[in-house]
Parts: structure tokens; sequence; C-alpha cells
């Protein structure tokens, strides 16, 4: 398609979508600690349904695979998430009070239901990149978000340690990891005829991020100081 | 499973999901003429997006059918909506001021993809039993709002046309078939132990035509007239 | 990805698998009149049972458009088997003493499995124009053949009504959309980098389409003819 | 649905398929020791690929699966798979002097793809129990072949290695599993009414693994021995 690395190009032309979920509210307010903690619990326990969609699209990009090293990258995504990332998941919330129970028993909320459902069905109608791009944004705008938070947010913030993980360079290193594989399969897979479709594709899923941040803030109710939450 | 329909176990057990969505206050609203015309005409193109993923649920029917006889049912309804009703729509959304090129550009709002893709993924991940429960809310419930709607509602409502429409021999016919089916598929795939999950997959679907219409109902903005609109 | 019509780009590069397929010893005995009519028959019934594929490969092809247009351009080409093609095969079945419930009864022999789900898997796996590519063997091909044969068949051959079918100028102009469908589908959707995979796909699905032929002179026994029966 | 485990069910009353394809002379001949080599060779390299299919499947019970018990169970079939089981099947290769390269560069036989595609498309259009249905013959049906082989085949018997696998304390271990987990999905999703399919299911597997030992001795040619190739 162009030399332009396919995320930087998305991110650059997606911008308005991009921010709306990497600069959310949500985010400015865990750098300045004002973010209530009610809206961060809701957060965590709709992540934890959101992880286990998440598992269920690498499965699909299992399946979707054109060879063995597409299959066993794969593999090492969906082996971190259900071996790791799930149990490291659990022991955050129990940390915030929220116990395994309680993260079996919450249903998924509209938000959680509208991105996961959305990249699944994107990765079944298209191919493999379009299952790609319809993730990125979770992958590497999470490594982008704590990249950002690291530097500002005091240590003793309660949300000090999901700003250390996501900032940590094993979470950055996965995302560059993400970035490369979205290039190699644009370089096979991506017309510049193609790249509209993929640029709404990405604008979709930016925003739904976004309005997974928007679930949490709403979750914590209306909010005095700013009377503006969740406009 | 048992003698009872599935659709009338479905509705009475999930009751309060099923209440929630067609009791909904845009409901109420239509009935007595205070729902604001922006949220009508909000639903109206976001139902004209619903239907094209709606469309891809049945053409995925099809895909999925295991005789020539379920494929030709599929087929039936399939072509229902893309050589008629979307046209249909078309003319609906004209008479309101909706011009097909507002149709084709409006992007969906997290609330129509909770849904649709919600109903397309349970029809990938389940088989045909799945998807036709996911989607039974949207069809039966329509029928079942309308004629509760066609006596109360006065006859130079503007939202008239609408439930004429759905109220209509034609339509209330076409829902009698879907329970129909639903019990047929029910009697050879469901048994006892699965209905936990089949219940769940109502509720939820359910849950997410609530949201749609609360979709239409926060898209006209705060109501001074009752100062709790969107809660 | 060149001004070349893809179609025409794999029928060069696919030569070999493309004339093992279009030029099989099935096509030239059609021809010359020597086909053994069990074979025939037996190609038939397994016809009709890879036509119920096709058609949910078709519906598959709906559930992955990306716009109405292509829906309905899919829906076409599955109204045109389901409502037409079927029933037009049972009368030719029946023509050839083939009864409707012979062909409800006969399971898919393996070679008829192997050519259907090839394609339909090529479709989940991957985008629309792989599931046209992996269809295009069969839709074209036989067009392609059917013009080969007409000009040298003899009018009282048994094969002639199938020939006429195919040669009719509806079916060329069905061929001729094909064509034009897949390269208005490579033109957005093929890289170069892709082309190998592409090509991969069609030789793939030609081949399982000469197995298909082969199967029907297998099913007619060793002919004492020719001696390498099979062959 | 009854009493039986599922498995032992279908294997009765499909006996005659389950034979053919645990009796099948490619069996018989590894216990006797006639199995030509060229034969078991050619069998090697198409499991192979085999084995590639097999992995996509696992990935697609994985999103199939309903929750994250079945999507961990996956888990681990796919990791054997993938982890572990290609590598020992390239190291079993080897020593048949097959190399790697042969391995990557071999087309799929359409018997390979009919067995492999029916399965995926089988998960696909149904749910987890017709997935795991269409898997088992090849699953169960090894260790009972191994266990069947293991008392009779001499210790010097190239074959002897290859029995020894499967008929392992870990493979036999893996078997029963794969029939619990059988049991465990029918006593949820299988009604009397749906057994009929199930059935179909499991026999036109079953058939397909017969083809598939079949397409190995059609690949060590015609054999002076028997006069009866491909019988």
């Amino acid at each position: 398609m162009t030399e332009t690395s396919l995320f930087d190009r998305l991110k650059k032309d997606g911008k308005e979508a991009w921010d709306a979920y990497t600069r959310h509210d949500f985010v400015y307010r865990m750098a300045d600690g004002t973010l209530p903690e009610p809206a961060f619990q809701d957060y965590l326990v709709q992540d934890y349904l959101f992880l286990i969609q998440f598992s269920r699209a690498y499965a699909l990009s299992i399946y979707k695979s054109r060879s063995l090293a597409e299959m066993r990258n794969g593999l090492e995504g969906l082996k971190a998430i259900l071996d790791t990332e799930m149990d490291l998941h659990v022991r955050t919330c129990a940390k915030w009070g929220i116990s395994p129970e309680a993260l079996e028993q919450t249903p998924e909320k509209a938000e959680t239901v509208a991105y996961t459902r959305f990249v699944l069905d994107a990765g079944n109608a298209g191919d493999l990149l379009d299952l790609y791009v319809a993730l990125s944004p979770c992958m590497i705008g999470y490594a982008e978000i704590a990249a950002w938070l690291a530097p500002q947010i005091s240590d003793d913030s309660p949300y000090r340690a999901w700003v250390n993980e996501y900032a940590s360079d094993a979470y950055q290193a996965l995302a560059g990891d993400t970035i490369a594989r979205l290039d190699r399969l644009a370089s096979e897979m991506a017309t510049e005829a193609r790249y509209p479709r993929l640029k709404k594709l990405f604008e979709a899923a930016s925003l739904l991020e976004a309005s997974f941040w928007q679930m949490g803030l709403d979750a914590a109710g209306p909010d005095p100081a700013s009377g503006i939450v969740g406009a």
C-alpha cells in the first residue's frame, strides 16, 4: 500500500476517533486521580468479560490463519490471555474487592457486547487483516495510553498498578509485535483501494473502545464536580 | 423439552428483560404521543442500518440450515427484507424527511452494533436455534408491541403508520411463523439442560433491544417534561 | 493488481489444473458420445447434492458482503439456484430416470464433500474474494466447457441438453458477470503479494472439480474399451 | 438422551461405517506387515497436512465455546497439537525419509481436503457438539485401532512405533477424555430427535476417514500380491 506503517496511517487518518478513545475523560481522570473508584471497578469487571471474548477473537485468528507460522503466532496470543492475563486480572480484581464470583456472574453491558462482537463479526465476515485491524485499538491503544500516563501519574495513585502493567517493557513489546503483524498482513493483503474500509473499521473500533471507557464513567453515576459526566 | 411453546416459556421466564424491551418508555411515548419526533427519526435511521445486519443474519441462517426446506424458509425471510422491507423503510424515512443519502452515510451507533453483532456471533458460535432465539425479540417483539399499541394509539398520531405496519395481518402471521419455527427447532435441538443458556441468550437480546429504544430517546436530548430521560 | 482480468490470469498461470478440469476425460467423452450413461447419472445425482452446498456458499457470500449492493448481487445468485436451478435439475434427473427420492437419499461422495467444503472453508477463513475465487472454476468452467462442446456435440447426443443449458446465452452471461465480479473484488482486495495464494486456491479448486468428473467416470466401473479407467 | 455414552451408541449404530474405517485394509496390512511402505509414507505426509487443519478445528472449538472452562479445554488440545504433535510428526517423517520441505510442499489430496473441510464446515454450521462428533472418529478411532493392533503387531514391524504412540497410556487417556467430553456436551445439547443427524455426521466422518486410509493404499500403486487394488 504505502511505505508508512498501516497502523500509523490509520491513527493519523482516524485521529478524531483515536483521540476520542486514547484521550477519553476516563484516561485523563486516571492521570489526575479524579476517576471515581466505582468507575474503575465497573471497568475492571467488564474488562474481564471483554477478555473472554478477546480470547475467542484470537482463537478465530488461528482458524483463519494461512500458515503454521501464523497459527503459532495466534496461539502465543491466545495462551498469553487464557493462561496468564485472565489470572492476573482475577488477582487485580481481588485487590479492588471484586470476587471471582462477581466476575462470573456480572452480565456483559451493551458497550462490552458492542465492541467484542463487532470484532468477532468483522473477523468472520472479512479476512485476517480485518480481524487484526478491528483488534488493534485494544491491543495497541492500551500500550499507548499507559506510556502516556506513566510519566505523569503519581506513585500512590490507585491506578498506578494498571498503568505499570501496560507501560511495562513486556506489554510495549507485545504492542510493537502487533503493529509489525499488521504491517506484514497489510503488505500482502491491503491495496490502496481497500484502505478506506480498513480506516472505517479502525475508526468504528476506536469509537467502540471510547464508549467502553464511557460505560465505566457512567457506572459511577452523575459527577457533581463536572456536571457533564457521560455527556 | 416441554409442551409449552419455547417462545412463551422464554417470555415468561425472562419477563423482566422482555418487559424492559416491549414496555420501554419509547413504546409508551409512541402510544401517548409524547415521543419526540427526533427520537423516532434517530430510531428510523438506526433501524435501517439494523435491517442490513438483520439480512446478514438471515443469510447466515441459510448457511447453517440442514435441509433444503430450511434453506428455502430462510430465503423467504431474506427476500422479504432485501427485496421489500428495505425499500419500504426508505419510503417511510423519506416521509420523515430522511434522505437515502442520510441513511447511507449515518454510522451505526454502539447500541445498533451491540444487538446486531451479538445476534451474528450467537449464530456463528452456536447452531440454528441459537441464531433464531437471538433474533426472536426483534421479529416477535415488534408484532407484540404493535398489537398492544394498535387499539390505543390515535389515528392522527405520527406513529400510527408504524404501528399499522407491524399490527398488520401479514406481519402478525410472520411473527406466528417465527414462533412455530422456534418450536420446531426446539423440539429437535433443545434439551431441558440447554434451556438456561437459551434463556440467557433471549434475555440478553431483549435487553439489547431495550437499549436500542433507549438510544432513540437519548438522541432527542434531555426532556424537560420528565427530567429523567435516558435514565 | 494488473490490468488483465484476474480470472484470465489465474486460468493462464494455473493452466495445468484448469485443463485437468475443463479437458477432463469425462468432458471428451461427452463430446464424442463414449461417456457411459451411468457415469453421467452418477454425476447428476452428486451435482444435485453439490448445488445444495453451492447455495450455502452463496448464502455465505451474502453474510460476508460489505454493502447492500453486494448483498443483493449475492441474493440474485442464491435465488437463481434455490428458486430455479434446483427444480430444473430435478426435472433433468427425472428424464434420466432418477427420482426425487433417489436425489434426497443418496449420500454425498468424498469428491463432492471435498470440493464443496473446501469452498465453504475458504470462504469462512478468508474474505469475499477468496470465496468467489474458490467458486469460480464451477461457475465459469461450466460455461467454458459447454461453449467448447456446443459446436462439436451431435444433436442426438444424450448430453446435448446439458451442453445447451450451459452454452445458452443466459448462462454465458452469468459466467461473464462472475468474471466481472471477480475483477471488481480483485481491484479492491488483491495485491500482487496476495496473488500466489489466490492462484493456489484456484488451482486446488480446479483439481477438486477434476476429481468430481473422475468420480463420475469411476462410478461407471472399469471400461473394457480403454483399459485405463480412472487414469 | 440416553444413559449410554453417546460415542458407544454412535459406534454401535454406525457400525458399518466405523468398521470400514477402523478395520480398513490399511489397518490389517499394518498388522500383518504387508502394508507397502510407500502407502505409509504417503499417509504420513497427508496426515501432517491433516494435523494443520485439525488445529484449525480445535481453534474453532475455542471460538465456539460457551465458558472459560470449555475454552481452556479446547486450548489444551490445540497446544498438544501445535506445540507437541506437529514436531513429533516431523521427526517421525524424518525417520521415514520425508524431509520438512516435502511436508511443506506436498499439496493436500482430495481425501485430506474432504475429511478436514467436512469437519470445519460441520463445526461452523452447527454447534460445539456437531464439531466434536465430526472430529470423534479421528481422535477416538486412532486409540481404538492402536489398542487393537498393539497385541498382534510384531516388535520389528516398521509400524510398531506408530502403534506404540497411539496405544500409549497418554493417548488412550486423551481418547477417554474425548469420549467424556462428547457425553458432557450430549447431556446438554442432544435430544433424541437430534440423534439421527448426529449419527449421520458420525457415519460420514468415519467413511471419510476410511477413504483417507484408502488414499494411502492407492498411492502405493497396484499390488500384484492381492490383485484387488483399492478394493
